[in-house]
C-alpha cells in the first residue's frame, strides 16, 4: 500500500492496511514499498482487468460487506476468465468515508476468500478517505497467443452460454420486492447476486477450443451484441434451447424469468463461441467441470443482427438498436 | 474499458470512453475487450503500483482537470521511478459525477500528456458515474534484481535528495493565501504542485548505485522514516547541506522554508541512499540529466533515529514520534 493521505490520521489507515496485509505465495515484493514487485512465468502473456464499484451505483450503503469483499474480487477474475486467463495478482484502492473496523475486517474477509478460492494474491493498492469506492484492478497470466478475444467468432460456429445466467437478476427482483421466488429458488438467487462464481476454470479449459468469450455482466443479449460487434457477425438465438426452464421453476413470472434470463446481467456465466467440431470435447469438459454448458445457438454472417428463432417457427429479428430496446424494457408479468 | 455501468445511459459513457481510447505503441490488445493483454520483456519483473485519488481529500473539485490529468498518472510514474522502473503500461479506473465533456477532454488532455512524456500506453479501465474519484493503476519493467526497494540502506551510506524538495508545499501554502512568494518563484512552486516531474530518467539511471530509495510525496523527514524502519538504520541530516537557499529565494519567510523542506509533499523527488565511493558517478549523474542531486545527510546504526546536525554544533534528535510531531507542527514563520 502506498503512503496515508492528507487528512487522515496515520494510525487509522496503519489500522486498515493491517487487516489487508498477509502473506503471498507468488508475488516477490508485496505491500510496503513504492511498488509490488512480481514476474510473470516464461511464455505468459499478462491480461489485466480493472473494475470500479462506487456505494450507490452498484452496490447499496447495506450491502454485506463480506459479501462485497468476495465480489469486488469476484468480478474481476471473472473478467480474466472471459481471456482464458489465470488470475495470479490483485492491487485494491479503497477510499472510505470513516474507519468502521468492523466492516473492514468482514470486507477484507470476503476479499480474502476470493482470493483462496482463485489463488489470487492481494499484491498492493492503496486506502483513502472519501466516499465508499472500491477500484480493484487485477493481473493474470494467459500463455502468449492463446487469450480468448470478442473478436474471434467466425460464421457457421455455434453460440454456448454457461451455467445458469438470470439467477442474479431474479435475486435482486425479489430483494427489491418485484417479484415472489420460493424459497430454495429465492435463496439460490440471491447467492448469485451476493457470491457470484466466476468461470475461472472453465475460461482457462477453453484455451483453444472457445474462438470468441466474453463474460455476461450486462445480460446476455447485450453483451452477445459485443462479441458480434467485435466479430463482425451475426447470431441466431434458438429460444427452445435457452436453459429457461430452471428460471421458470423459481416461481418467478414466465415474462419475468425470460426476461432476467436474456437480460439480466451480474451472474459472470461465460457467453462463448466454438465451431461445430467441438461439440464432444465441450459436453465432457463441462461434465468434468461440474458446469452445465448450454449451446443456445449459432453465428451467421449478418454482422450486428440478432434473430430468435421462437419453438412455434417464429422468427424475431433484434437487429440494431432493437436488441437494446428488448433487452431494456420491463419484462411482461 | 469494461462495460458501461447500471444506471447509466450508454452513450453517454461510450462518450467518456472516446476520450480515452487511442492507439497505443507497446500493447498486445488495449481498451474494448474483458481484458488488456500486454508482454514483458525477457528478463523483466514488473513493478505495479495504484494511487486512489479523491475530490476533496487530495485535490479540490475546481482543480484544473488537465493538471490532474497530468498529477493522476505522474504520482504513479513516480512511485515506479522510486523503484528504478520504466513506465509501460496505465490502467483508469474514474467515478464521475455527471458527463461534463470540457472537463473530461482537459483532463485526458492533461493524462495523455503525461503518458507520451513518461512513454506509457492507456491499456486499460473503467469508468462510472460516483463522486469524483481517480484510480490508477501503473504496471513498470525493471531488469529482474534490479529494483531498488527501501530495505537496503547501510550504515555508512550517503543520504541523498534529488532536485528541490519544498517547492509543492509553498505554492500549496501561497495558493490558500497562507504566505506569499515573489512573482516567478510563484509561479514555478505552483507548477511544483500542479505539475510535478517524477524523476523516471533518474530513478532508472540509479539502479545499481542506490542502495535504498523512495519518492517524497509526504514529506522528506516522514518519507526518510520510511527507508529507516524498512533498512533497520537511522540517519544523521546535516541541515547546512539541505537545498534551502532556493526556498529562502521565493520571498516565504525562513521558517516556513525550512518547515515545507523538511515536511511538505507532493514534490515527487528522489530520497536515496547510497555508498560513498559513488559521489563522482553520481555527480556526473545528475549533470547528465540536469538534475541537482544534493547529499544531506548519511546513514547510522541507530534504528530509526533521526538526528539534526544544525550549522551552530547543535544536534537535534528527532528519535520515535518526535519527527512526526516536527514534520506536522505549524511552521514558525
Amino acid at each position: 500500500m502506498s503512503s496515508a493521505s492528507p487528512g487522515a490520521a496515520v494510525s487509522e489507515f496503519d489500522l486498515i492496511r493491517r487487516h489487508f496485509t498477509r502473506s503471498t505465495t507468488h508475488t516477490e515484493l508485496a505491500i510496503g514499498d513504492d511498488a509490488a514487485l512480481v514476474r510473470a512465468r516464461p511464455g505468459m502473456q499478462l491480461a489485466v482487468s480493472t473494475d470500479m464499484l462506487v456505494c450507490g451505483t452498484h452496490f447499496l450503503a447495506d450491502t454485506d460487506p463480506e459479501d462485497l469483499g468476495w465480489k469486488t474480487l469476484a468480478v474481476n477474475v471473472s473478467d480474466l476468465a472471459a481471456m482464458g486467463a489465470e488470475p495470479r495478482w490483485a492491487f485494491l484502492a479503497l477510499a472510505l468515508p470513516a474507519v468502521d473496523e468492523a466492516w473492514i475486517e468482514a470486507f477484507a474477509r470476503g476479499l480474502f476468500a476470493c482470493a483462496d478460492a482463485f489463488g489470487v494474491d492481494l499484491a498492493g493498492g492503496d486506502t483513502t478517505r472519501g466516499p465508499l469506492n472500491l477500484a480493484l484492478t487485477i493481473i493474470g497470466e494467459v500463455p502468449q497467443g492463446e487469450a480468448i478475444t470478442r473478436a474471434g467468432a467466425r460464421t457457421g460456429e455455434d453460440l454456448w452460454v454457461s451455467g445458469q445466467p438470470g439467477r442474479a437478476a431474479l435475486g435482486l427482483a425479489a430483494l427489491r420486492a418485484e417479484l415472489s421466488l420460493n424459497a430454495a429458488a429465492r435463496h439460490e438467487c440471491l447467492a448469485a447476486l451476493q457470491r457470484p462464481q466466476p468461470r475461472s476454470a472453465l475460461g482457462q479449459a477453453l484455451r483453444g477450443l472457445a474462438s470468441a468469450m466474453l463474460d455476461v455482466s450486462d445480460g446476455l443479449l447485450g453483451d452477445l451484441a459485443h462479441i458480434l460487434e467485435r466479430s463482425h457477425v451475426g447470431a441466431v438465438l434458438d429460444a427452445p434451447s435457452l436453459p429457461l426452464a430452471a428460471l421458470l421453476a423459481t416461481g418467478a413470472p414466465p415474462g419475468s424469468a425470460r426476461h432476467c434470463l436474456l437480460s439480466g446481467g451480474d451472474d459472470y456465466e461465460l457467453l462463448f463461441t466454438a465451431a461445430p467440431g467441438a461439440r464432444a470435447t465441450l459436453g465432457a469438459l463441462g461434465a468434468r467441470l461440474g458446469v452445465a454448458l448450454h449451446r443456445i445457438g449459432f453465428i451467421t454472417a449478418q454482422a450486428g443482427e440478432i434473430m430468435l428463432h421462437e419453438a412455434d417457427g417464429q422468427r424475431v429479428s433484434l437487429a440494431a438498436a432493437g436488441y437494446d430496446h428488448f433487452a431494456r424494457k420491463p419484462a411482461p408479468s
